[in-house]
């Protein structure tokens, strides 16, 4: 599988060659944001004293519980807290103490070092959605993901500039049985993309095998030093570890791969109906969360994730780009600040069917958000409809087409000698104009940033083009971009030894479909 | 036409009464935003000191023009400017000196003076689109504007909750005479609303109508002492000021009206392109516009300014939603602020030629920056479509829709002790759920902002329903709201004296279509 672009290149003559390069898209990959923008914060140090407060409190007086995990009840124990059936009741102050020991960044390597991303900081890194087990497109209308389907969007993330993570689950591959699909998916990601991704959480022994597999990717030395994987652990919220997810934290956290310790919280229905409430519970969960990966290993690299939304409280739907999603998400990420940890948020959140209007509504208020929010790692940065039911490819290239007007925002005003201009305005003057004047013809070039997809055509020639709506420039752009496709070259004997790996794991269990 | 509602009443029996109370839209206007939440700054001190002493540089060494105004150009050497030709040249110093007496905020009073709106300090008032020759909706396609469209785009921002301003030219009646639409179209929005509204700048006698109309709406003395009409000045950039506009600002400065004084800039056409470049230019013509203001009238209301936006250097369009437009908006914010002017600025931009994604992205992308910016007055809030050549009927109501939005976020996060809702986490306990839980029950109703458009429906109902995107969702509230339009009650005697001397100076001239 490695070996097919050389191969394919090889057959090619020198006539196809230089066709191919005219037509070839360019697979550029940005570097992480790095802003250059201050952080958007709406809580003021007191009620940021009032939350720390009322956490602790949740913390010491109410407790958390961890599930059906005897080991874990025992390690509290052992680290200061009064545990009480699966009830743990952590003192004030302990849980900040432990977590002390948490990295405030950390490199996730790739195995292109040019797009290992740094986490944390002032630094942004974007990564497509994760979860959804239907995908959507013009041509097959909504239907349940296949491994072809998720393929595909692990290749559109490779070609993707404004994306610096291939993610983990970018869509649910239902054909694949349960207890082997994480083999599939991350054979995808080493294989179809050289960027940073993400391992399975859904049985401690399918983070063995995550960890397992990267080892033969990066070298079994390299895994135990450096962080190679970012994984996803939610919480149960209210203030519930379950033992899958702690199970998967504990194998990570062992071998020194990252968590995102993440509750995932519809306000009103898993948290307070209120801002504040919702903050005081993230943040008493997250405490607790990161504490005990801390327990588990000093050091451990970790990212405080609040997955958090609003709801209708007509049909209970999650409700998205809404006001109060924003002010939670700005208020977490002064939370995660103040603990000095690197901060997961926001995405292209929203709840429309279809990737129209109201889908980008949404997105571009949470999108926005999220960058002003401080947030570092933004899984979900493309392609989510639907609540995150469903991965829809159209979107996912309108949304990673938006990432490029982040990277932007974030770059900050340049205020240097040829940015001023004063040249320019004296040479045009009153009643003139710029287009032709040096200055302009000097900067016009990296001035503006400009989309790949969107339309900025007069509309006479939009028209006769056939009055294409943002769907349909976007359908045509997926095509486009898989039709360019090539695979970044693997060492072929990494390549075999990962596809016996993955052989020989998928023989040794029956198909499995819970 | 005033008497029309309580006629319609009283023709309507018991019966009909009741249903029409049962299916009417209930007509509601929210208060002016009042922002409980910081202003986003992206320049530094250092930078608005850079940018500041550098426009006071253009003014005095370049200058701006006054265009066929003899009478500006002896004011303005009067006031201490040197004079040369056309070109005005400002000492270093003078412009800021001058716009000394201009108010920091101003009441605009409505007719209905529970619509009044108080503009300035932390304030954002939204107002519709402006200016565009052809509207746009599902069933008529792309055409020419007229008067009836006219009516409609009042009576939909009269209906809008969001809206607190009816805005002024929110399209063009191509079917009325040039010379006389401006009488139709401030005849509308004194009879059809009862919002605040703006006057024509087309020609100073239409600016010298406008208030003559105002004076039979309110009384001749009230509008005198008070601010009943905000209009739109633009500044022909670069650093040009036509008769035209100044004309109309002359008449509005001495009538105690208020007038927005506005680069119109293109970046990179009619400013340098760079974002410090545009900003200073920016901030050189306003300086200059509002101390000709003040020249006029010492204390005549003003509002700082910029409608600008990027370029997309290959087919010369301009570019909205991008991440430069935002600093410059951003920057501008922070430059009015120092100066202690209100600030207009931002607008649900697009260059879409569909109230698509695209649309949505930009528009959203334009709200929010808007917002954060600290803008006091946004124009075109809500219906632009494709770069304002078109208002579009089903974005109206979508924009409009979300300058709820807006609102939520503005609001900031309530801190008292419900919102902290620690008795709400004390209730429901790890592994509990928070939708019966007593401080649920209490809050849930005012908690969280809800679209009246968008929809949130599970996926099996959206689809029963004929799966309905955004745009015919809106076409449909369009429909539902004009049918639901009643008109507000005004004096019949007001209405009558304004409609004769609408008639009146009709007939005082030939139609013109120039």
């Amino acid at each position: 599988m490695a070996g097919a672009t050389p191969r394919r290149r090889s057959r090619g003559g020198g006539g196809a060659a230089r066709r191919a390069e005219r037509t070839a898209i360019k697979i550029e990959t940005a570097k992480y944001i790095e802003r250059n923008i201050p952080n958007f914060e709406v809580l003021s140090e007191e009620a940021l004293d009032i939350i720390e407060h009322n956490a602790e409190t949740v913390l010491e007086e109410i407790g958390v519980n961890f599930i059906d995990n005897p080991a874990a009840l025992e390690r509290w124990t052992a680290a200061g807290a009064e545990v009480s059936g699966e009830r743990v009741r952590i003192p004030r102050g302990l849980a900040r103490q432990l977590i002390k020991t948490a990295p405030s960044q950390f490199t996730q390597h790739a195995r292109d070092p040019g797009k290992s991303v740094v986490i944390g900081g002032n630094n942004l890194v974007l990564a497509p959605v994760y979860g959804p087990p239907f995908v959507r497109d013009v041509q097959g209308g909504r239907r349940y993901a296949t491994m072809d389907d998720f393929n595909k969007f692990v290749k559109l993330a490779y070609m993707s500039k404004w994306l610096h993570h291939s993610g983990g689950t970018v869509c649910e591959p239902t054909d694949v049985p349960v207890n082997k699909r994480h083999l599939d998916m991350l054979l995808a990601h080493m294989t179809l993309s050289d960027k940073p991704f993400m391992g399975s959480v859904t049985d401690p022994s399918r983070a063995q095998d995550s960890v397992e597999m990267c080892e033969i990717l990066f070298g079994k030395d390299f895994v135990q030093e450096n962080t190679v994987m970012t994984s996803l652990i939610n919480i149960n919220s209210p203030m519930t570890f379950d033992d899958v997810m702690m199970g998967a934290l504990e194998v990570y956290a062992r071998n020194n791969q990252a968590c995102i310790v993440s509750p995932f919280i519809v306000g009103g229905a898993m948290a307070p109906v209120s801002v504040a409430g919702t903050l005081t519970q993230v943040l008493a969960e997250v405490l607790a969360g990161i504490a005990y990966s801390q327990i588990i290993r000093p050091g451990a690299p970790v990212i405080f994730g609040a997955m958090v939304t609003s709801i209708d409280m007509n049909s209970g739907a999650p409700t998205f780009g809404t006001p109060e999603a924003s002010h939670i998400t700005y208020g977490a990420g002064q939370l995660a600040r103040r603990l000095g940890l690197p901060f997961r948020s926001a995405g292209s959140f929203c709840g429309s069917k279809l990737p129209d209007a109201q889908a980008a509504y949404e997105t571009s208020n949470s999108l926005n958000m999220g960058l002003m929010a401080g947030v570092n790692f933004m899984l979900h940065a493309c392609g989510w409809l639907e609540g995150g039911l469903v991965a829809d490819f159209e979107k996912f290239v309108m949304d990673a087409d938006q990432l490029g007007a982040l990277h932007g925002l974030a770059k900050g005003v340049n205020m240097d000698e040829n940015a001023q201009a004063m040249d320019a305005i004296r040479e045009v003057g009153p009643g003139g104009h710029y287009l032709g004047c040096a200055h302009t013809q000097a900067n016009f070039q990296s001035a503006f940033w400009k989309s790949d997809l969107l339309d900025y055509k007069p509309f006479e020639t939009w028209e006769e083009e056939g009055a294409r709506d943002t769907r349909t420039l976007a359908s045509n752009r997926v095509e486009h971009l898989l039709a360019n496709y090539r695979q970044p070259s693997l060492d072929p004997e990494i390549a075999g030894a990962l596809a016996a790996y993955v052989a020989e794991k998928k023989a040794s269990m029956p198909d499995a479909f819970i």
